[in-house]
């Protein structure tokens, strides 16, 4: 990475920089919009679907939603991880000399979206890249991976193994670690996308005013939130940092699956959360914030909520995502519309809070990475807990299932 | 269906004239490319992919191919259903008046997206719609119907079964018959997809010539063919018609299992073929053509050409337009683009034709109503196949499986 002390600072204003160095390398992704999905939205949950749910016998919230589904699926390596690699790259190249880069090369560690990033991101300026990926790592991320032009190395799966193995390499080859998320560069790169939100709702609400907010009290086409998933929170922070001070609230969404929610906890309890070992079906979010990425999540004046959702719930979002908007996207995906849909929370919170007028709510779908394969296991392993749920032998959480899934 | 008597000729103003009545009640889908897939259908095939394939030992074809998506599968009721189903309503509503039309209501037979596309159209105009479904159905799709308050009628599976249950429910309500492709409406409607197409492109390659021919033999915006799926005939009848005389030609492409190509076969014998029983994945193009469908399709002045491909053509694409694409599709959808990418007859004829300078096809994705489960049966059919098929239990045709994810 680019040295903290050359960083820029954590400002809106960087943010649009970072988005000018990067368009010219990255897709301007569609922003949909969907009437079905924004009418259940607008649609109480049925007091059966809170059974066994913390929400259980209450009164299911009314709230009024729009929603702006911003599709990073369709981004460049099929997800958003592309904008923070071309542009800790970019900022690599402005401060060491293209040059020593490409003498040096670049090496990251991801099972996943970071590593086809930084490989595509690489090759477009011909610099060498090197992977260290978990040797359990899905053969198709691993051909992915390579077919970018980058040489992969295997370790082990826990953060020790892998920063050996990543260590090696830099000793060896001099190439530059470039993180998959905890770093001002990354961070800023992420939020380039909430540049594109904005003058996408903009110019679609002029078009067509319906979509939005009619009335005295219009929002002259403006989002009232953005919700984005969060793992390690380099997206979530990024929109943090975009957004702060333009009337848009943030929000982030989480799977609370074995503790994968480690934001929400964390901001709860007022300390970081580490270590957390989650096999949650959203594999993207299995990894907890690190140290930039906590610092701005936690801060309320950047991230006004965190929110948690069950495998269930992200797989019923992932069922609507694929057979409704005909979109294909991963199960990290849609954490965020799970938590409009399902989280009773955050549904009270919106009918509380916008009352009539509703909100304009601006979803991003993080990523597209899965496989037909995957999407059978997720779906058949479903309808087995389903079965047994049944029979009465499994209890209310649906672990096992997901536990399965994921493993 | 409004009298032939009153049915405007099967012309292109004919299809320029359906878009005006339908164009407030459709979608403008979205005309999409990708830069993946048109340089996989622009490199050859491996030798070993031809094994045991009719052109096993030839020389794979090297043909040069700039694809164009037409995505129906955003359609309203998720397929061009839509299209005849608006146009055949707008037809009847102009010879009969909307009182009469109200009075008496419609009726339909279909199992799957005529039924719901009908079930919108009539909604829309407050008429009553009846549709009769065959009694093995997927449940999913009578909700759909009924969620477009249709009234739902249960038949056996022969066209004999069926009929009795529309004859009778035409008895009974005095409601009109609205058949699901074998009428000029019904052509004239799914053909006004071409006028959109041939707009979209224009405006594509006007902003991005490289996407079409640059040089001298430029192409000046147009696409020198279009590939649509063929089951009953309806869409491929109506680009047939909408495309005669501007200088794009016209292919359909079928399922070739347990005869569902039945169109190819009848032209290649000279005549109509009824009665096919196929149980293809692609469940969309089970049925044989019409007699208005087989008149325009059997004629070379409509359509130039049809082609069919085998099961595992139409996964491997489905896999690719899924997973790359990002775009979730139905199996009927992408036959189109199966026989791009592994027909060597067409891939033969493209090469021959033309040259050096490549050709811009446009690809009709018909629809996308399929389910998460859906895939997973056909996908973990696949690896089943081809681990059988390793252990030498298989023959060559794979039709095993298909039968299996098909029944």
């Amino acid at each position: 990475m680019a040295s903290i002390a050359s960083t820029p600072p954590l400002t809106r204003a960087s943010v649009l920089a970072a988005h000018d160095l990067i368009s010219p390398y990255i897709h301007l992704t569609p922003l949909l919009t969907n009437s079905t999905l924004s009418s259940l939205a607008s649609t109480p949950q049925t007091p059966s679907a809170l059974k066994s749910t913390p929400w259980e016998g209450e009164t299911p919230a009314n709230p009024k939603i729009r929603l702006f589904f911003k599709c990073e699926n369709f981004q460049r390596v099929g997800a958003f991880k592309a904008r923070g690699a071309f542009h800790a790259l970019k900022r690599l190249i402005a401060e060491r000399g293209i040059e020593e880069i490409r003498g040096r090369g670049v090496v990251t560690h991801s099972s996943g979206n970071h590593a086809q990033a930084l490989a595509l991101a690489a090759k477009t300026f011909s610099i060498p890249a090197h992977v260290v990926m978990p040797n359990i790592s899905t053969p198709s991320k691993i051909e992915g991976t390579r077919g970018y032009g980058a040489r992969v190395y295997f370790s082990g799966s826990t953060a020790a193994e892998r920063e050996a193995v990543v260590n090696e390499v830099e000793k060896e080859t001099g190439a530059f670690l470039v993180k998959p998320y905890d770093h001002p560069d990354i961070i800023l790169g992420q939020g380039t996308m909430a540049v594109e939100i904005e003058e996408q709702v903009a110019e679609m609400l002029e078009k067509d005013p319906g979509l939005g907010v009619r009335g005295e009290k219009g929002h002259g086409g403006k989002l009232d939130a953005v919700i984005t998933p969060c793992g390690g929170g380099g997206m979530l922070a990024g929109n943090g940092v975009a957004w702060k001070g333009m009337g848009t609230r943030v929000f982030g969404a989480e799977p609370s699956f074995q503790g994968a929610d480690d934001a929400k906890r964390g901001v709860e309890k007022g300390e970081m959360i580490t270590g957390v070992k989650s096999l949650t079906i959203a594999d993207g979010l299995r990894t907890n914030l690190g140290e930039w990425t906590w610092k701005i999540i936690s801060d309320k004046e950047h991230v006004q909520g965190l929110f948690s959702v069950t495998e269930k719930n992200i797989r019923d979002a992932m069922r609507l995502v694929l057979e409704r908007m005909k979109c294909f996207v991963e199960p990290s995906a849609v954490v965020g519309l799970a938590t409009i849909l399902y989280n009773e929370d955050f549904r009270k919170m919106v009918e509380r809070e916008a009352g009539e007028e509703g909100w304009n709510i601006g979803v991003v779908f993080s990523g597209g990475n899965t496989t037909v394969e995957a999407i059978g296991k997720i779906f058949a392993a479903a309808s087995e807990e389903e079965a047994e749920r049944q029979e009465g032998v499994l209890g209310m959480d649906g672990a096992r299932t997901a536990e399965n899934v994921a493993g």
